[in-house]
């Protein structure tokens, strides 16, 4: 019996492969799916069975793109309406080898969730892990905000489903989440990728809470929605986009890129953020290449043709990948030669400059008149932050530009300085003039020993 | 926080890193140890602790080497005497970003066996995951039989660490062993390598005995141990052989392969048992590939230089790579052309003939007189064999080929044919004319329906 | 300016990428194209010009498979109607960066055979190099067989082509031939890879006749003609073969493969000669892996479905793409774990015995009754052969089955047993009995010093 | 009969694999000599001979260590000591399969270069082939300035090796030089690598010259001779360099590569350009990647500790390939986490800024005041400059800091870029504070239409 994790980074998306004698089993694949079919290979297995957890909202699911491939089933669970697959319901069992899965209906994040307990019938028909989708993950539970109207019936529905279904299963069961650390379904989850329902039972923070706290607690929380969601949503629905499949973008010349960009091509620039204090075409989006499956989303359109930006051939390849799992197959091509040619060439460049902590401090001691912004989410903000800096968070920032002073310098700051960046090159595109990155942003101020205040 | 499991098939032997915040821990690393530097530097992490649970018989360790090349310090327990390191004892710890790792004495597979208790300081300073050694398998525990004089003693000690010691960590703590099944540390352990103390409490059919009935067992349990163990004892004793390093086998051409030979050169030739039944070079011990980690210490000597035999090149690194692990760095080379050329340039060719199961079935049904030789351990034997069959085990078998008739047919067989040609090859070394292998083996008359009998 | 060659193994075939900056040509690319596209990408490029020298018939040329995934253009000479791409003419030039192509109509292995010339404009506008597809090869000349009532036509235009259009451009200019050594293409093409226009005008036996020799000679050379190659024509001068695409093969359990035998599927066995002297399925045609490209068009059906037997994962992947060039897109997967399970499984098995030289020899000196059948070429057969052989060879075998003694051992031989087992597995298919297949063939014969014969 | 050409970029050193019937001989390794052994594995051949053309001043050569791991003999020109190695000499010849090598003597680059002339014996004694070390490059032919006093007896040297013994072998020998486009050995080497005998002779700019003229050209021609140059001449006399082997860098914390920096160790930025318009660290020398191996032997010391700064993990594995085939064996790690964590931490950060061409022509439309730094050689400098620059090429700035002033903003810029990226590191380390690296420099410039000078 075999067992592999297969991790899309940035999404921190997890799913898994299960298989004994021949046969294998994936749960919640994604769009790029070819792994899962080479992983069989190796191991001489056929997929047959592909589970949905539930109807994900922050990627492409892979299933009818994976099940046309090698003839495998897609089951998920009955209380969604989907347009592919087969419903399974509680109790239902599957056995593959020594493999026994049997169905628990744990709704709360979405009312079709399901859990997908797993048994070695070599020892026991009892469980001995647990896959739980984003009900329950490694340090949390899963978010309850997508039916803004309905938050409370989920959050009872989701302690149910934990206190009731998923923690009787036994202290001894291993956990398998949908989802890792640095994932947007979820707050604070674990780094730590390993964990049993007995551990988050004694240490999960939430799981600590008493029912009422649970709820109310769930129930408050603040999670963004990207505005792509519901892109997603559709997708996983109907099953089969008609998404093209993932290609290595081509080089696009620099005379039909300028062309484009004029007749509304999207320039994504996904270079590092030392490159615009150097050089960047001027209106771009910048979203350094390994953020991109968190971000991308917020800003990019689904019905414009996007260019790239790249200072390695690699990034390429990697961002088609991370942005069809978001659905978006509408690249055309990244820009030939790189910045070096489009320099050289004579087109126009613009920079956003880099600026250092000492420099931050410097201007704070001379209480010169600029502004920080801080770029972060509302809860690393209240968490620590600087006195006198505003936020406002980088994927709404496009909705409150009237916020901010058109006129001063804006020094734009995160934890690191990749989302400020980001939030950089869209004040840029909206015709603020002076824009700054923070490079260190508040990492090095904490390491300066510069006054953070918290809420 | 990240754990990444090593394997090496064959010795089905399980080592571990652990990092957080740059730094490393690895767990009974192998020989070749650069897989650790890589995973290391693709994590931009740097290796600054080795641990070995305990003192192996099974494989070369490679603590002393990865030491040399990353810096790091090497611990172990301390009641046995190494010529390298640093010892541990109870409760010590050990910090490394939110790792905590902390030592528990845990004796009975050797004197010295140690477990390593991992807590994430980010939840909780209690045990999420531990690092068991050779104590506690998953659907096992290790053996006890290196000390024959001191069986009953062991098992003692075995059974507290295990009722004492490791399952009072709780049932929801994460089993890291250092061996998967086909390991000839232990018996029967699982082929499904994620469980949890709680699990193994409920359903390792050891520790469902009590305490007198685990002793008895484990002191009356039946154990081979092939001759190199002795050698691997030592070398891990003193840390660091003087063996060269792993390195690609040149070929060798014929003419100085044919005088090597002549030389008292050993020729192991890997390729795949059927090709036995067409041509192989007299004398040869046949050893395939992939169990070359079983079996090679059984009768490869580390004295004689040896000469591989192969069909394809990969062939010939994997099968270094795998005697490197058990200590032999004295390969000389491969075949080059392999068989092909061999045959064509007029050298005498052997063969040894495949047999397939309907003609077994048939010569049984005639009553027609041969040996059906079956090589599998003692404890497949009794669970269920042919009714007329002799069984000697084909690691011991070097020592009753007494038993054995000269001049019948003898029919070698396993589960697969592959440990029956290696006992084939030896026969044929040892002056037996008329060996076959039998394709398919016991799994096959299994599947015929024909008639099994057990103990 | 780069020049790359991409080799394919079995075919024999050379495809050449040319680019200087940015922009690339590919010359006669293959059907799984992806390597153009991952070149051209390495090298930050575009594919804008693709070159067929000629219709080929010996694969499937990939040129609009190419540039439906790059937008390049196809140019073809004009003597034979494409259904796609642009007609070129003797004198056309193209210019990307410093390179500078040109158009020679080089007619006699097909009618609209063209050599394309290239100069660097950075030193000079005349030739450096010229690529001339099947007209002009290292060490011999293309056929001109494929319109038999034209041969003398078509010598006396490969004459002309080579000896009025070829050689003048120089003696200095490389040749860049769309064949090398082993294809069917040509007879005794040079395992050398390189060579000059002055090269072969001074060390081409060929080029050393005069006209009438020439003519006389090309007019009489005997080629075969694998019943495919009619399928290859239509298919290039059609443009776009609804092949679908390149695909890892799937394994198929034991009864659905089976059953699919009953059903009519062909049973492709690629693994070793020496694996079917312990056992294969009964009916396979066995064509090792290797040698696929030359010898899979001569038996395999293109409406009938494909099962492979393999021995190792790779060889799956590597089967179909040697079969997808050649058209065949019926695989419909592998046989799941082997010929091991096979044989378990109690399915019946038959063998092809081998045999080695020194036995061949006692039976001869005994004068044993048996038919010693050389499946080599006539060409092979006329250099030297043994006394009493029949040569019928391998590709025609299924045409003079009459011919072989039915009741006799058969002993298939060749050059190493390569292709021998296929001659075998195809009387096995047709009702020989005794059938074997003698490792190191002729080879070990001469190497034996056994008398040998020439006409 | 295989031949491979193995390119080690930057170098533009192209070293050779010819082997046939599995033997394999070697000209002009490299230090990193396992490539040759893997494409010897893969043709299953054993490497026999190594040649060396002469002894190279500009890198590692990896005889020894090739000798050491195959067992192969080297050999090379009589004309000097070297300290290992067996001397051939005129008319020496050597058979493997049907390979036939013969040496000529053609020194005039060095006194002991030797050219290797290739025979295929299937077809003729007449070669097809020569390997003309650093004698004879496509293009142009080697620098003759190594013994400055004897420069005139080089050059007569020179003519009479290419006119009387490589050009005499005929038009249609195709041409294997030692340096390919780009390389330090010579100048304006095409960047074509394929070309004959004959092409040079006919379009060959120095091959044009008569005696006189061409022995007056090469007396005369301008070479840079690096520092690192003679290093590498004792080395390669001597044959057996101590060095350490190549390594993976492993990671250094903050603080102990700061502390390193404050005892001396040498910083090494191999990083893009642009990123130094972020941040970097003061004092670091900017070295682009892939221009490390031409450029490192101008700046680096041998004698102190080399610490890199990269933004990526491959980046350390490439640089410490290409410095030790310089010879620099002295690199003790790379800054861990890369300079996010370094400006996070609130180290000292320093910049040089980006400018790009509009800002440089606003300026110089403006009158303004500012010192434009060419840092390209002589001889580009020559073909065409800005008026108002002054030229001093970037591996002799150091000698000439004098001649810049102190007080001015510095705009460096070469023709991309990159090297001034060098030039304003040493700037800087040299206590110059207004630097600026021109982003598209000339080649940006010429394409906006800017009046550019020539001599």
């Amino acid at each position: 019996m075999f067992l592999e994790t297969v991790r899309s980074e940035g999404l921190a998306h997890l799913s898994y492969l299960i298989g004994d004698k021949g046969k294998m089993v994936v749960i919640d694949p994604r769009f790029d799916c070819e792994i899962y079919v080479d992983i069989a290979y190796r191991h001489n297995s056929r997929i047959t069975h592909i589970f949905e957890t539930h109807c994900n909202e922050d990627y492409v699911i892979g299933s009818t793109r994976l099940a046309k491939r090698t003839g495998a089933n897609i089951y998920h669970g009955r209380h969604t309406s989907f347009k592919y697959g087969d419903s399974v319901s509680e109790g239902d069992t599957f056995e593959l080898g020594n493999i026994l899965l049997s169905i628990l209906e744990t709704p709360g994040h979405t009312y079709e969730s399901i859990s997908i307990v797993l048994a070695d019938k070599n020892f026991s028909k009892e469980p001995v892990a647990v896959f739980t989708g984003d009900t329950l993950f490694i340090g949390n539970t899963g978010r309850i905000d997508f039916f803004p109207d309905q938050i409370e019936n989920c959050a009872v529905l989701l302690y149910d489903s934990i206190f009731k279904k998923l923690l009787p299963l036994g202290d001894h069961v291993i956990l398998y989440p949908a989802h890792g650390g640095g994932s947007i379904c979820g707050i604070n989850i674990a780094s730590r990728e390993f964990s049993t329902l007995g551990y988050e039972r004694k240490y999960n923070p939430i799981l600590q809470m008493n029912r009422d706290e649970f709820i109310k607690h769930k129930a408050h929380e603040h999670h963004y929605k990207p505005p792509y969601f519901s892109s997603m949503w559709k997708h996983n629905l109907e099953g089969a986009p008609s998404l093209k499949n993932l290609q290595e973008p081509a080089p696009i010349n620099i005379d039909k890129f300028a062309m484009a960009i004029n007749n509304g091509m999207i320039v994504l620039d996904v270079r590092s953020l030392e490159a615009f204090a150097s050089a960047y075409i001027p209106g771009s989006i910048a979203i350094p290449l390994e953020i991109i499956p968190i971000f991308a989303g917020w800003f990019l359109p689904y019905d414009k043709p996007i260019g790239l930006v790249i200072d390695q051939y690699e990034q390429a390849e990697k961002a088609a990948r991370y942005l069809i799992r978001l659905g978006y197959d509408n690249i055309c091509g990244y820009l030939e030669h790189g910045m070096y040619e489009w320099g050289a060439s004579g087109h126009t460049c613009d920079k956003i400059p880099a600026v250092y902590t000492g420099e931050i401090l410097r201007r704070l001691n001379m209480k010169n008149t600029f502004t920080l912004l801080d770029v972060r989410c509302k809860e690393e903000f209240e968490k620590g932050h600087l006195p006198n800096a505003i936020n406002i968070y980088v994927g709404e920032l496009p909705d409150y530009l009237d916020k901010i002073p058109k006129d001063q310098l804006i020094t734009c700051f995160c934890t690191t300085g990749k989302r400020a960046i980001i939030a950089a090159s869209i004040l840029k595109r909206n015709g603020f003039q002076k824009v700054e990155d923070w490079l260190g942003s508040i990492t090095a101020c904490a390491a300066l020993g510069y006054p953070v205040v918290s809420r």
